[in-house]
């Protein structure tokens, strides 16, 4: 297949940043070279060592110097301040993209350090896994996942070829606005990530079960909440940070039909609670029919949990 | 290794108790002849066609008769009524255990049927998946899992005999009091599950976010939840039921802390977030160094999240 990149900038060297990388490589014609840059020395050393990327910079200037199309893979509340760094070199007519989890923010701090000429057009992948860093990539992770893009005012044709760029690394594309994201990604990923944190805290806490308990006895549900419970704190910090009207309101509308249970619980309302129950098994079918997630038991985890 | 029971009964033939007896059977020579005995003919039928148990009754008290060690695999609200239909039955001498999720509301409701010289040892294998019935069971569902055993007032040679069988079905096993594993199951799994059943009930409700759009983007954490929200209903309303002190008290400590919580979001307070979000990967670590979980990103779905 044709090229559309020349030139293809990461700029953050995470999870998202190097599978990006190993899917472009997958692809083999996506891009022809591919620079990318990170804060630290360590995680620059660690890229150069592994091989992630054509060419590691040490600088971002240098990274996105000439570049058709630069990614911006730092977390949310980094985006602004990396955008106006980077602003005075970019070349004339690139275009710009980001992966974060919160779309109004970073439009919000990225767009007024955009130059005339280039084209912003904001995305998510919705896709990822508990670990980080430039290790953790790899070429499937965006295979048959939906990635959204918001693409504003930008023409036609930069969204399509951004649109194509994404199908090519294996994923679903689907066009949406910055508000209605933020609200689905409340829904779907933001407030699901604060209660898994909260309920891991709660047992860390408690005095009167040992930590050691809540490790042994796991397996009965809650380890499911410290996986999601292990993801990167910054980056989660700077969601809610910056995706906080919608999170709020979600978060709102939780412990309201958390008080109704809790209140069908302390009334032995048996009906109540059997009736939610059953509704939400419904959800659990549609996305296993729609190839989201795995009908094997346990998402197929080895009969010990380890595989 | 020396056979324990030569003649097992279980009650109620669903995930449980069918890989019970897949594990019995995998072991050889851990039990005579096993028993069973549903409450449908339907499942039932499903049984005998599986070759579930080797000889399903259409009785409780035929499936009891001459049985060393009964096996209770109902709903906890059902245990109670159960142990008053087959005390009448029950061999003289002979150990009646359960798996049920709670073990004071058990306790309390079976012990008052117990015949004189029938011993009571409440039991709670922690394994499961998010799938019921005759035919969700397989021999591998306790390997490294623990199962927790309440002595009471049994003789010790009754409770290591019970000891050896769950081990020999794959299980670590631990001892414990009723009011303990009541409270430790309440943070380990009664309120994750309520909670996960409240996420995937206010994602459904919401009209501004279509369940198409929940089903699409669940990749992003939501799909975690449902797995467990798509538990028996029926089960879990019993749960909830019986289990009602623990469950209230550390629903109270969770809405404390999603407070806490969503104050620092209101208020902008990132610190406070970074160091909590920071503070639960450490138990996700002890998980997986104890062999409870898969250190495989995203549980080592595939890439697509089918296997």
């Amino acid at each position: 297949m044709e090229r559309i990149y020349d030139r293809v900038a990461l700029i953050g060297l995470g999870l998202i940043a190097s599978s990006m990388f190993w899917a472009m490589k997958r692809d083999g014609n996506l891009a022809g070279e591919v620079t990318g840059y990170a804060r630290t020395e360590a995680t620059r050393e660690t890229a150069r060592r592994i091989g992630l990327c054509d060419r590691v910079c040490d600088s971002m200037a240098e990274a996105v110097k000439d570049a058709d199309l630069v990614i911006l893979c730092v977390p949310v509340g980094a985006m602004g301040p990396v955008m106006e760094e980077i602003a005075p070199h970019l070349k004339p007519g690139c275009t710009v993209t980001d992966v974060g989890s919160v779309k109004g923010d970073v439009i919000r701090s990225v767009t007024p350090h955009l130059p005339e000429g280039v084209f912003f057009v904001p995305g998510h992948p919705l896709a990822g896994t508990e670990h980080s860093g430039p290790e953790s990539g790899f070429a499937e992770l965006f295979d048959n996942r939906w990635t959204l893009l918001i693409p504003g005012s930008a023409p036609d044709e930069v969204v399509g070829d951004l649109r194509s760029f994404w199908e090519r690394l294996g994923a679903n594309v689907d066009l949406m606005d910055a508000d209605h994201h933020d609200l689905v990604l409340a829904v779907t990923s933001h407030t699901p990530h604060l209660i898994a944190y909260t309920m891991v805290g709660v047992a860390d806490d408690l005095r009167r079960v040992t930590d050691s308990e809540v490790i042994k006895y796991s397996a009965a549900g809650f380890r499911d909440f410290t996986r999601i419970a292990a993801s990167d704190p910054t980056m989660w910090r700077d969601v809610f940070l910056t995706n906080k009207e919608a999170t709020l309101e979600i978060l709102g509308r939780f412990t309201e039909e958390l008080f109704a249970l809790q209140r069908a619980i302390r009334t032995g309302d048996g009906q109540h609670l059997f009736d939610y129950f059953t509704r939400t098994r419904a959800i659990r079918r549609g996305i296993i029919q729609a190839g989201q997630d795995t009908a094997a038991p346990n998402f197929g985890r080895g009969p010990s949990g380890q595989k």
